[in-house]
């Protein structure tokens, strides 16, 4: 079992990165099957976009070695499974299940955002143009469903119900998301943008957990329960982000330093600055309306951030919402060496310095 | 009842024309609450999106006395689970949510075809952008299959999974309705044509009829015949859909003459002709080459589509259709009695001169 806290030795971290990998490869050893199963039922011209989105085929058709994402929400589904006592082999279609929701934001995500790479690939749209990125897209969330209402658990029909829900949250978020970059940055609250992160990022973290534990036949308590865990982790593990966007290692992070503030994004912290009534708010303010940052400015703009307080709000946020999750986690899970796994992948995806 | 046959009278056609809109009317009474209550649960930015898209609301959130669509699908749902001896009222979720998946794909596709105006009014992504539109129809879709989810219905979850295939079938039927649009007309086969309209406009249809079935707790072999009456009907609904756009009377469609040729639109009567390898094919695709086509122009395309046989075939397969349509409903329905109201919908959606 690995441990978690606020003082931890390195030798722990690198205990909790090596179980927590091995649990994000597990699962995605056991889903990647199911996931191609399920795409290979898709009509082919539909087929070839999500092959191509998720890494396993070139544009041209040919197979590509490539892995999609690092199965943190199928390894959520099946931890929680487990930690609640359940079988984590029953829980792989909701894994599967969650994967095809995440993948189907993130084709959405690209067309309306205008992101042009994604995993370091061009992203479908821009291969395939938006009307089949679209419709791929489309097709992915009715599989997704599909394949939970398609099964026959008990669990499946109040997963589908919740999957379904969390659809419409994320959705909602990815709105927000969009209405705020139109709105001028200081007319947007900090709350709001919490609020936002945790429809967008926290929402199907949660969701992940709650279908675990509903596949363990857990009660409507521990399942919610489940779900706070999930999001409030996935919002730390936001904010964490966030923080390395701007103060990142670009040796780790394989982007230049301050590559957030070079693209205007108004992540967590800036947001945090912006609002803050500070003079270092309205310097940032400043900076974010010219249409080009040069290196000094991005330096500045970082500066600016950090000395407005954007900084150290982010990270006690951070640690506020982990401490949530863990909350939340011994709620449902109270013998913490059955939420071992759960509490190594809550711990990997916020520390995020791998 | 309602009789249907090839040598119609006048009064007849009356009758029946009737009775179908007396069970449009019925289904739209039933379903519309439903439907409200469903996008009353949805976070405010996207039931102002889906409130205007339904024309129940104007741009700025003032209610709006507008109707959406017929209720085609609604009434087949509702109807099918009454000719198989069920209880329509068990049946309203499932017509709410067929209705919710049409919505969904007119919100995408209009976004996919640049569409400006529908049912007499800017598109919602004219109104409120492309994002807030796509996402909104993301949020529908998600709708649609939690509502059956989230009822307490034997049929509820073949209905889900059966409407989830669905949406991978219009999707596919969308990619193919834009991949032709960039072939040369020439090298889009009939065939292609045909399966591109029966994925785009049959499948609902027949999914419509199914879960209607399904409802009334009907076998496997029943299910599929009603789908096969659905589609098929649907099939030949879109045949005469695309005769009325080239001949249709101005004063009843409310649009020039040959508004689709003027359009260059591919439809199936033009791949009819475009097809026929005789000498009006080639002059139909010297015509469709032109940027754009004055009066003259749209009268001599028609005149080609006429004389290479485009109107003759389509008005023979549209019959051919709704022969197999209703060889599927005797399956399913041998009392011609209780199969009377879906005659009726189905007649009325492929006359369409009114």
């Amino acid at each position: 079992m690995t441990t978690t806290g606020t003082d931890r030795t390195g030798t722990r971290h690198e205990g909790a990165g090596r179980d927590a990998v091995a649990l994000l490869d597990r699962a995605h050893a056991v889903v990647t099957p199911r996931l191609r199963a399920d795409l290979a039922t898709l009509p082919a011209p539909l087929r070839r976009v999500a092959m191509y989105h998720f890494g396993w085929e070139h544009a041209d058709g040919r197979p590509a070695a490539g892995r999609a994402g690092k199965a943190v929400r199928p390894a959520l589904v099946l931890a929680s499974a487990r930690a609640l006592g359940g079988d984590p082999g029953a829980a792989v279609r909701a894994a599967a299940a969650v994967e095809l929701v995440h993948n189907f934001t993130l084709l959405h995500d690209d067309i309306v955002d205008e992101d042009r790479t994604r995993r370091g690939r061009p992203t479908a749209w821009t291969v395939f143009g938006v009307p089949d990125a679209l419709v791929t897209g489309d097709a992915l969330q009715a599989l997704a469903l599909t394949v939970l209402a398609a099964e026959r658990h008990p669990a499946s029909a109040p997963a589908a119900a919740r999957l379904g829900a969390c659809v419409v949250e994320l959705c909602a978020g990815q709105q927000a998301d969009c209405a705020f970059e139109e709105r001028h940055p200081r007319d947007v609250t900090l709350g709001e943008c919490l609020a936002m992160a945790e429809s967008k990022t926290g929402a199907l973290l949660g969701c992940a957990c709650a279908l675990g534990a509903l596949y363990a036949g857990a009660g409507e308590a521990e399942v919610a329960a489940m779900d706070a865990f999930g999001r409030q982790a996935g919002l730390a593990f936001q904010l964490v982000d966030d923080l390395i966007g701007i103060w990142g290692d670009p040796r780790r992070t394989g982007k230049p330093a301050g590559a957030d503030l070079a693209a205007h994004k108004k992540s967590l912290p800036v947001v945090a600055a912006l609002t803050s009534g500070t003079a270092e708010a309205a310097e940032l303010a400043e900076l974010y309306g010219r249409p080009d940052l040069d290196e000094k400015d991005v330096a500045r703009a970082a500066g600016a951030v950090e000395r407005a307080g954007g900084r150290d709000w982010a990270q006690a946020e951070a640690a506020d919402r982990m401490a949530r999750a863990v909350h939340g986690l011994s709620c449902a899970v109270p013998d913490l060496d059955a939420a071992g796994e759960l509490l190594a992948l809550a711990e990997f995806v916020t520390r995020r310095n791998h």
